[in-house]
Formats: structure tokens, sequence, C-alpha cells
């Protein structure tokens, strides 16, 4: 038998997949499942972009160029400079998902055995783009008791060495919800300018962000330009996760000049989602407005829900459509499965995503779940009735 | 200012890419420039495929299952069987582009520092995968006088190491055109097997053979179902090379676990492109049958305009669309370049494809270049007759 790579072995498998079968097996049983797991949302995708793929006008389904249309960067940077960031189409590649982003930004700053250090909770696919780069993922603890607000800047400071190469933040936060503020944002400047260090910012949730707060993009910074990355994608701000559309934007050539150079050996990003997405840019505000609101409803409502439980912890989001949950019990991921497998509360249950996958660090967050809000209000209410419900009879 | 990647330096840029910008001046000083340089076919994507996307009825664009679709993937194993192999849906994975099937492969199967046999000149892109992945290709140079042939098996036998984890082919080829027989790939089986390796075969122009010769598959090989991958695409086949739809195909489970688990982490592949691609699978057979006419008529046309040439050489293909060519040149990289800055004819002139970046030997081939016949006849006859004139005036 040939040989499996050691990277293909150390590759994490996604922290959810395993219960996909109980869930499964539960709706086999009549059992209703509210999946509170997942990051795909049930709003609907503008009318404006569907449309435009239904009218295209293609004889042939060609290649774009490998870092997109220059007509569809113009309008990516139009985009930007309406929300005061100043960029133009040369600092943007148009990428096959913010996925794709995040492994062009990889590839271009670090090689093997080079280290990123990252507040966790974190995205779990960031352990498999590092894993798949050879890459080590250095994680600062953020807590649920700081509403996962940034660690102090000292502890940064001590975990970079020679391998360091750049921080990773996502703003706001999957999992956590949490929207960094400018004098945060201030403080991870002025550390990679001293460490010649870049700042990779995944703002793909920029958008989402509730209570008047604004976001403020590490593209905002003065004199952070040869530092600033960001990683940005249509996934989520247009509820088209599967267009596979995602940007890299950055003013530093070098890196750009980089990246384009991964992007030229895949060719092309996907030209039919290109046309969804550049049509995209031309959604009404009163979209965003309504979904804004819809979303900002629901976390209310959850919020409002979980703190009626006992023994329940939970970090108020400002952003994103996640939080991030402390339950009484021992081991969350046991708890998950138990739900799927051997709960109901009136034939209902619930699927959830345990955080230990959003660690890094061994045997943190093991009772913590991830929440998101992607479920209309009354089936949230309903399914932290179930939580609450289920809570009473777990036994660890 | 902070440190790009070793790896990001290394990176090969596109070798056709910085002709481009002599072929944009030639055509503002009014030039018309035949491309020969090029892989996307002029051919048009079957009209099902189109509608198929133009009759959405999506609400959402949502992602799909990272392997792509169950009933996607159950037809595509019905193509295959069609195909006289016999693999079934969980053999396959949906990928973004043959690109990203032959990066899962790469990071499946190999570690940074491990090696993979290459027969050059190959495809281009295999060099900046190699290099993403922190692989060291290993080339077996095969010669236009034998038609780009598998060289002999001794060669490969000699250059396999304790690092080597793969031989990789490109059946038919690009840039060669050259198509294995069944007998190659049973002497390419039979040392992959006693070496324990994995063979990668790049079949992305399997259907574009002639000349009545039939192709045969490494999936075809009975007791290599533990070392066999295939690497198939839509882009070529259906001439919808932005769609970026590609497969991996394996009997190995553990290699499709494995490659699974990095498809995972870039989540999905693009959804509005599997619905083409589904729906190109029900292209009739007389859309093949067409396509494949043309680009036989085109071929046979272009080498017999070609060997009218005193000086040049060409190796005939039996299948894919592109030809390698040997001119009476030093440096076909100048000469591709002074083609487009300095050279016309009856205001016309070629933009052509150096055939050095197919080889990662350096200085073999300088005096080669790819020809991809995606052009109608009556333009490939003008364009040989410009290489002509070009050639009798063209001076090292």
């Amino acid at each position: 038998m040939p040989q499996i790579s050691k990277k293909g072995q150390q590759m994490p498998s996604s922290p959810i997949r395993k219960l996909v079968p109980y869930a499964e097996a539960a709706e086999k049983r009549g059992t209703t499942v509210y999946y509170l797991n997942i990051g795909q949302p049930d709003i609907k995708t503008p009318q404006v972009a569907l449309d435009a793929v239904k009218v295209h006008s293609l004889e042939t389904i060609a290649y774009t160029r490998s870092e997109g249309s220059e007509d569809y960067r113009k309008k990516i940077a139009g985009y930007y400079k309406k929300n005061q960031i100043d960029v133009t189409h040369s600092d943007i590649i148009v990428t096959t998902g913010g996925s794709e982003a995040l492994m062009f930004a990889f590839g271009s700053v670090m090689d093997e055995g080079d280290e990123i250090i990252i507040p966790e909770p974190f995205y779990a696919n960031y352990n498999g783009f590092s894993t798949a780069s050879g890459v080590k993922v250095v994680p600062v603890i953020s807590k649920i008791e700081d509403n996962f607000a940034l660690p102090p800047i000292e502890v940064f400071e001590k975990l970079i060495t020679p391998k360091t190469r750049a921080i990773l933040i996502c703003n706001p936060g999957n999992p956590t919800g949490y929207l960094y503020t400018k004098e945060e944002i201030m403080k991870l400047a002025a550390i990679v300018k001293q460490h010649d260090l870049f700042l990779i910012a995944d703002e793909v949730y920029r958008e989402f962000v509730y209570d008047d707060v604004k976001h403020f993009s590490v593209l905002q910074v003065p004199g952070l330009e040869e530092h600033a990355i960001v990683i940005d994608s249509v996934s989520k701000r247009y509820s088209m996760c599967g267009a596979r559309i995602g940007y890299l934007v950055s003013k530093n050539k070098a890196f750009i000049n980089t990246a384009l150079k991964f992007a030229q050996a895949r060719l092309s990003p996907p030209t039919l989602a290109q046309i969804a997405s550049e049509a995209a840019l031309d959604t009404p505000q009163q979209y965003f407005d309504e979904v804004k609101a819809e979303y900002k409803k629901r976390r209310d409502t959850l919020m409002r829900e979980l703190e009626q439980i006992e023994g329940v912890k939970v970090a108020k989001p400002n952003g994103a459509f996640y939080c991030v949950v402390e339950l009484p019990v021992k081991n969350a991921d046991d708890f998950a499965q138990w739900l799927l497998e051997k709960f109901s509360f009136n034939n209902e249950t619930l699927m959830v995503a345990p955080a230990a996958g959003f660690y890094s660090t061994p045997g943190v967050g093991l009772n913590q779940i991830r929440i998101a809000y992607v479920l209309l209000e009354q089936s949230l209410v309903k399914a932290v009735k179930i939580l609450k419900e289920a809570l009473k009879v777990y036994k660890d």
C-alpha cells in the first residue's frame, strides 16, 4: 500500500461531521432536529444576483483572469471606498471563496515550520489550512468571561519568536461573534509593525455588526499598508456560500504579486459565480437593513432565552451570527452526540457544534458549544427550550 | 517590511503572462494577433449546460457537500462506467477544477521534501503545485524525436529514491498531445506496484483522442486499485474552463478519505458550476462527434502546413489539442516576444507559448513552442504562413 502523507494524516476532520450520522438517524426515527450548528444562513440570496445568472449570455463558460476581471475588481474597490477603505482594483485578487484567500495568504507569507499567532477560539478551518501549509498555529486563549475580547497584548508579545510571520484575527469573530474595537486593532497594528509581521484579518462578517458599533478594518490603520491583509467573501454578506467567491485585499505589492502566482497556478476563479457576485454588489441597501434587523432580533431573543437557563454562561456577540455558550456539562462533544442519539423533547432535538474544534489548545473549551442563529426566531425559542430540558436530565 | 515566504518567491509565474503586454501593444498598433498559446477552447459549451443555469430555481446559493452532491457523483460514476471504468460515487470527490484535484492529490500523498517523477515536457502548472506543496519534481525527459512517447522504464527506475512518492503523467498530454499506449501504462503500473508508489494520471483530455486509437486509463489496470489516482475536469470536455469543476477519482479508500479532509477545509466546490456540470453529462453524443471531427481536421491541417516549413520539427499528436514544435531558433522565448513586438506579415502576427516553461530541467526545450489548435482551420493556415514568413527573417 503506498503511503498517505504525514500532513494528510494530520489534517483535522470537520468537528461537526461525525455528528451528521446521528442527526440523520434521529430524523429517520421521526425526530425533528433544530440545526444550530451550521454556518449556512437561511437568508435568501439577493434577487439581483440570482437573476444575473439566469440571463447570462455566455456561449462558452471561459476562464476569467486569474485575479478576476478588472471591471469586477473596480466595482469591489468601489464597495470598499463606500466603507471608508481606500483600495484600488490592483490591491484585490478575486479568489475561490474566503478559503482560497486564506490558503494564498498562508502560502505567500509562511513556509513550513513558520508560526502564526491566532486568538482562540477561532474558525476551525484555520487549523486545516495551517496543517495543509505545514504552518504551526500558536494560540492565545481569549475568555468567555471577557466576552472573548482581545487578550492583553503582552501575551502576544511573549509568544513572538523568530519563526512568527503573522497574527490572524477574525473580526467579527466566528465562533465568538466578538467585534474588535478600534483600540484593539491599533494595539495589534503596533505589535505587527514593531516585529515586522503581517496582520491578516478575516473580515467576512464585517457587515453583520449590531448595536450601532462600527466595524474598524485593519486596512483603515494609517501606516499599516505593508502589513495588513484582508480576507473577504461574498458567502455570508449576500447569503451565497455556494458561489465560492472571496477576495484577498492588501496594499502590499510584493504580497499581492506573490499571491497572484498562486492564483495563476489554479487558472481562474469560477466564472458563473463571478457573474452572480458582481451583480450582488448592486443589492439595494434595504436588503442589508432587513437582514441585519433579522439577525439582531434573533440574537436578542437567543440571549434572553439562554440567560434563563441555570448554569449556562454566554458571551454576548456584537457581530456575525454565532455565539459561544458554556454549558454545565463536562464534555460538550458527548453532550452533542447524546442530544441526537438519546434525547428528545416532544419528539424534537438539537444539533450543536462542540466548541473544542474551535480551539487548538487541547482540553480547552470542552464544556462550550457554538450556536449559529441562522434559524427563525420561533425556532430559536423552541431550540433553547429543548436545550434547557436536555440539561435537566443529562448526566455526564 | 514583513517577509514574503521562500515558497512564494519560488512560485513560477505563468510563462505566457509576460508576453501578454506585447500582444496588447500589437493589437493597439492595429496588428491582428493569432493566439496559438491558449488552452481555452473556442468551442461552445453544450447548450444543455448553459440552459441548466438559466432555469435554476435556487433561492439561496448554498454550499453543497464538500465532496459534491451524491446525485452528481452517481452520474459521474455512470459516465466512467460507460467508458469501461468501474468506479462508484464514493470513489469520487468533486473539486474546484482539475487544479484543486491536483493540489489535494499532492497534499494527500506527499510531504515537504518528497519527490514526484514526471515525464517532461509537462503542463507548466505542475511546477506551481509542486512549489506550493514543497515537493520536488524529478523530471524524465521525453523526446520530440520519439513523438514524446514514454521514456524507457529503466530511466524511471534509476530516479526512484526513498523520497519518491508518486509518478505523474498527463494522458493524453498537454503540451505534447501524446497518448500513452496500454503497454506504456502497464509498464508504469508495474513500477509503481513494485516500489509502492502512487500513479497519478491527469486524464482531462481523455475524450480528445483521434485516429481510432483508444484511451487506456490507469483505473483500468487490474490490481492497481490502491495506486491509481485520476485527475479529471469538465473544463475541456465540455468547453467550460471557467466552471472550475474537476474530479479526483481513486479506489484507494485511505487516499479518498484524506483528500476529503482537504475538501472539507475549503467547504464546497462551486454550486452554480455543479448545476451546469451535472447537466453537461447529458450532452448528446453528436456534440462530441462534431468537436472531435473539428479538432482532428484542425490537427491534420496544422501538421500538413507545419511540415512544409524547412527546419521545423513537429511531434504528431494523437490526442488533446496541442502540439510541440521545434523551431530553427536558439531561444523560442525571444522569438515569441519578437513576433509580437517587431514582426508582422500583412499586418498580422502570432502569439505562441515558449515550451521552456513546460520543462523543469533548465536549458531544455529552448527552441520549442507549444501550439494549441483552438482556432478555426483557415486561421491555423494563416497562422502557419505567418510563422513561415517570420522564420525567414528572424535572426537569433
